[in-house]
């Protein structure tokens, strides 16, 4: 089988993969693999090709979103996981701000040494229950309440896909804020340039060294392509068959799942 | 005082009036009237004004509501009153289609003539608390497996005001649909043009024989002049300073509140 997105095969040195979706699907009791994943991780790494995880996850911390996954049986460390969240705590040190937090539970232990008093923003995390409409509120109160609302969202996905079906993802409740307070949300993770292009140089890698493997049409691979990197759309996680008809992003593949497109890179490599 | 959006008022014959934070302010316990309100609506009455009520509460029946606002004092009974849900009702009736609901509790009985087996549609409205993730998440996999998504929102607004302070109306909580469907909205109540319209011919009276006063710059003053109406903001509500040099709105008029407006029309009528 040849693929277009594998031609540039010789010059191909690491891989980007998203993780919910594409690794395992998410949901009670913390989800399972995808079939073929854990072996596809392993090859990859056995045919001595650099590989990051690149994640708009913040429903966990790093620490246990990476246990997780060990013990569905990922070859996977901590210092190969790039997530919004610390990116965020990066940002929010530089610009001297102070969040009021919307996330989840679990992710808060992340923001242990970020000042949170006084808030002048906002986080959006991937909140799930703690969406609720008294939280929602709370957080657009501070927002309207600031002379320069400034709302960090982390992630712009509109949906992802759980064991017992799709769930709404950040994006759709940064758009409601968006709306109530007519601004424009500051996205980090994914699709954001900076937050790919930091990976990709953690590897020590180019752009077009590197093959972004992924389950969001828009955020995996509309976001690496704008970056220079090829780009990948597997049929697992949220995929669905009108993405391959989608209006302004083109994937540079299509594959059935993580395990056949790591077969066709390696294919293509030797 | 001369007001410009006077000069017609040998002309004016009705006026139309927001009720939300142009009446009362909404909140734990029912609310409580806006000072002068009462006696304003009592005066329009006296001078042979007509007028209507057109509001974009949905968090109760249009008969629990009017009740409501009789027990605060308001001269106002069923037939005046214009809200979403029954407009929502006739279109569901006439596209034949059977509606998952997202509404308060206490807007249920609207809807009660609807037949809402094996929805093909979302009704959104304000649902206050009923905004949970879960609820939120059920009426997005509703939308997300229909082959053309429709969803129908009760109104537009990004907030409201209540005795404790800002609240998100649903127009955020579209917003977030939107987004995550990819799909636009069809608004039902303010500022869609045949609302407005409905009042206005139900006094029979052409638009520019009516006077709008609401607190809403976009959707009560935005609305109204689309259809050819003069339309007050009062200060008072969710209004706020900024309103008054909103990018694309511009009111008639700006006042205190509803009962400085009718002294103000009342001198130029006589």
């Amino acid at each position: 089988m040849m693929a277009e997105w594998c031609k540039p095969a010789g010059r191909v040195r690491g891989v980007l993969l998203d993780i919910s979706g594409v690794l395992y699907d998410s949901g009670e009791g913390g989800g399972v693999p995808i079939a073929g994943s854990t072996e596809a991780v392993r090859r990859i790494k056995e045919a001595n090709l650099k590989v990051r995880f690149c994640t708009n996850e913040t429903q966990a911390t790093r620490e246990k979103f990476v246990a997780k996954l060990q013990n569905l049986g990922f070859d996977i460390t901590l210092g190969e996981v790039f997530a919004p969240a610390p990116a965020a705590c990066q940002i929010l040190k530089e610009r001297g701000l102070r969040p009021h937090l919307l996330v989840h539970d679990d992710l808060l232990p992340e923001f242990n040494q970020i000042d949170q008093s006084n808030p002048n923003c906002v986080v959006i995390g991937d909140a799930a229950d703690n969406f609720s409409y008294k939280n929602l509120n709370q957080a657009f109160q501070v927002l309207i309440g600031l002379e320069k609302p400034v709302l960090l969202s982390l992630g712009r996905g509109r949906y992802y896909k759980e064991t017992d079906g799709m769930k709404l993802d950040v994006g759709a409740y940064m758009k409601a804020l968006e709306y109530a307070c007519d601004i424009e949300a500051e996205v980090v993770g994914k699709p954001a340039k900076m937050f790919f292009l930091s990976a990709v140089s953690d590897m020590s890698l180019e752009p077009d060294q590197v093959i972004m493997i992924g389950d969001d049409i828009v955020n995996d691979v509309g976001g690496a392509q704008q970056c220079g990197m090829k780009a990948v759309q597997v049929r697992t996680g949220k995929y669905r068959p009108c993405d391959e008809q989608h209006p302004t992003v083109k994937a540079d593949g299509y594959v059935d799942n993580l395990a056949q497109a790591v077969k066709i890179l390696l294919e293509h490599l030797h």
